[in-house]
């Protein structure tokens, strides 16, 4: 596994090249790649060019956003599809080899099998566009009750949901994203993670929960670094993916509104720190 | 029901201000929708005009092809479904309020459940853009067993199938295109079509099949003109049709080469006096 | 429409001849078919001729409760399935033609398609059975998202969910059990009810709800007698239901502990005259 | 791998005891699990130390037959999975670990979504009761194509729809039989097998095919003994198997009638040393 820096997970500003700076300084293994700042590059030499500097300075780099949206209206989704592309010839010209999204966890308006053929497809669509290019998608399940039950029609919220969803793309390049605040808030123990292949797993995110509170009754955008509480068992959740033998990114992505108030490097310092010892 | 003329479907050529000029002198009460070359009008005025026109001559616009296929590429896919608010503009222009497209009745590469999440997402997709105009999707099921067992995946081929394809999609402008062919090859009765509503039915083709043949064993691309051998009940059709209250557009589309070989006055004369003939 | 007495729908306690005297008494048109009364009887021709009584007092049958449970553990089911036969013999012999159930609209162990599969499989095995014997089987979906929130995987708990999950049971003989509560609850509205046939509908249960309450606050187990608060647009409902030419049976089931404190008679003098007005 | 003898498997006819010496005497491995045999014991320590005589001569038990039709009428069905108890007591009395049946490939009533459906909760419910005891379930596709498409409607023939049915049923006791004959007529190869875990493989069979016949032209019930004519590649997927570990038995099911025309003894050489020579 290798710690990852993304600026924006911590809810911190920072230029694509700033928070390139700062990965190298606090030690991080890599830093996000950064679709929308490579594209800005243009060329396809310079966009090269820049990541192969980036390597040079000892990071990897990470996933990606995800350029398609699976709930976008139809035309929208199409415009996106059709773009991918030349989304792809920008990642593949940085060594980008993996992007992620999230699943939403609900919907006012599709009942779940609705929703489950709507996603099932859609994600096939770009699958089968990125992996022709050898990219991997990750998708993040979303767990906590707080916020899959506030729609008319809850949607994959869990593990088991998540796999099912992507074997139904029949697309062997998307995998999980894990994160320990949706394995925690959906009831999930070592041994869901124990059933997986690493090729299951895209990407990982470490984070804890606040004390205090009922795990349906934690918040989808309150958490805490990892380690910090306590509340959820990272360190059972890193064991388990050791085990099965996950060699892939590890970010933390806390919503914690407060780091954005203290100065950057003493919070990059202490999530850096943070992450290796969870990992270690 | 009124007869509808496809010149296309009866394997003669004729550009289409030929097509509606044909139309007209053999009685039929509509002209099929041609998406191509009211597109080439470019300006939406122009468009409406000439579809004015033709209707100044009595005759009605059946269906167009739609532009979308469903099982293009994913990236082909993405821009046809970009493109469709153009394509909708010109037959809303045109006044053409139905499109129509069969579906693929086998698969050398998708297993039955993945074919068919992507038809029921592709077809949502593209439904749920061409429904906001007023535009009606209807699918045709293919019926003939030579047709269906060629490949390693049969596919949808029965009109029950298609009903709960086009039920997965959530849509309410999809419908079914019924074709006497594909109801009789795929070995179904009258009681079959009673169980449908009018709006469950966007268009209808009505042709007969070579006699001499086992079910089973009959060509997709070699029928007869409708009532030519009595082989189908196109007459039981008819009168379930009437029964439901069906009140749409009836082609006939028989794959018969020898059309092309004969004179266009005197087929068109046969076809539109052996429609009206079977309606009556 | 016609009203159906169920003495345990309101909460009231009373053995089957005193619920049929009850019946005639306060005027109902049909009281529940009771299978385990009937089932006592142990002879057909005894059984019929109870029933025969029954009705020579101008009562009609009304549905018996489903002798299935769908979610029994699999040794269960398969007892109740193998058992199934004998119930409709007395079914059969009493003329009671439709049985009903509800929908668990939540799992804590059971991913909603996982459950959509149980459920849709285990209808299935159930109706075909019944249909051989031209009995109608009625699934009530339930509503409030006070109940279908409280566990892990929610499910079913929408008429067009509902109506999905009998058209996956490929059986002709299923249809919903209408609740004005569930309706409510759902957030439906009239144009849902339209859209229905009345071979889709199998039962009706009329209710209304406490004031004071958001939708989404109602509580399945404390309901009100019909048009006792006009907080559901009973009046709609039924107007709906008369419009698409439903004439099945129609009973009230308030989960209202206070009825059993009160005069029986003067309740369901009370419940009679309030159906009967509500149904006007 | 173990070899396993199957006397039925190889059209042959002899009780049981006189299996058992046969299969002693020509060094296979295992016999298989005879329900029926055990069933008729009627006394549990009489199974067990019949069983335990078994495996005091060298034996191993192999896969019994599973006691469960998924393709039986609704009743049948319900009565056989009440049943499942009594099966399942018989089968851990003697020490059986295992059952096994095949997918009918096609159906001449079910839509493939439909049959999908009654396929998936039937096993699952069979299933359950027997993982509760601990013994797996085995099902075996059936790949030739001369057979799948003989009704309406063509359902499971490959591995990649057996292992998503298997997904389906959510039970992980459930796993797949392997038969080289359906592998080779479902056009499959090495890396569809490098795909699968030992624990998705409940029991393997090993035939060849004759020569001269396009794959599509095969017929499920004329086949050869293993490396007989080397059209199918089993040294192939014995290597593929070994290389994933697989461990179970292996058994020969030529449906060759001439077997049952030549003497007993000479067969059962032949197919002991053609078997032991072919996982060597």
């Amino acid at each position: 596994m290798y710690t990852n820096l993304s600026m924006g997970a911590l809810g911190l500003k920072a230029d694509y090249p700033t928070a390139v700076d700062l990965a190298v300084k606090h030690g991080f293994d890599a830093v996000e790649g950064n679709l929308g700042w490579f594209e800005g590059l243009i060329d396809q030499a310079r966009i090269k060019d820049a990541a192969d500097e980036i390597r040079g300075r000892g990071l990897r780099l990470g996933p990606a956003g995800c350029p398609v949206n699976f709930n976008a209206d139809p035309v929208t989704f199409g415009q996106q599809l059709a773009a991918l592309p030349t989304k792809i010839g920008v990642l593949t010209a940085a060594g980008i080899d993996s992007v992620g999204t999230w699943v939403r966890p609900m919907s006012n308006d599709l009942p779940y099998r609705r929703n489950w053929i709507q996603h099932a497809e859609r994600i096939s669509l770009a699958a089968q566009v990125l992996g022709e290019s050898g990219i991997r998608l990750g998708l993040e399940y979303i767990g906590p009750k707080t916020f899959w039950s506030t729609e008319m029609y809850p949607f994959v919220h869990t593990l088991a949901e998540a796999r099912s969803l992507i074997a139904d793309t029949g697309c062997d390049n998307v995998g999980v994203v894990l994160d320990s605040y949706h394995w925690y808030t959906a009831h999930e123990g070592v041994s869901d993670l124990l059933a997986l292949k690493p090729s299951d797993i895209v990407a990982m995110d470490l984070n804890d929960a606040p004390e205090g509170r009922e795990i349906d009754e934690q918040q989808d955008l309150d958490r805490r670094l990892p380690g910090a509480t306590g509340v959820i068992d990272t360190p059972g959740m890193v064991a388990a993916l050791k085990e099965i033998g996950y060699d892939g990114p590890v970010k933390v992505e806390p919503f914690m509104k407060s780091l954005a108030e203290r100065d950057v490097d003493e919070v990059l310092a202490e999530v850096s720190a943070g992450l290796r010892k969870a990992l270690a």
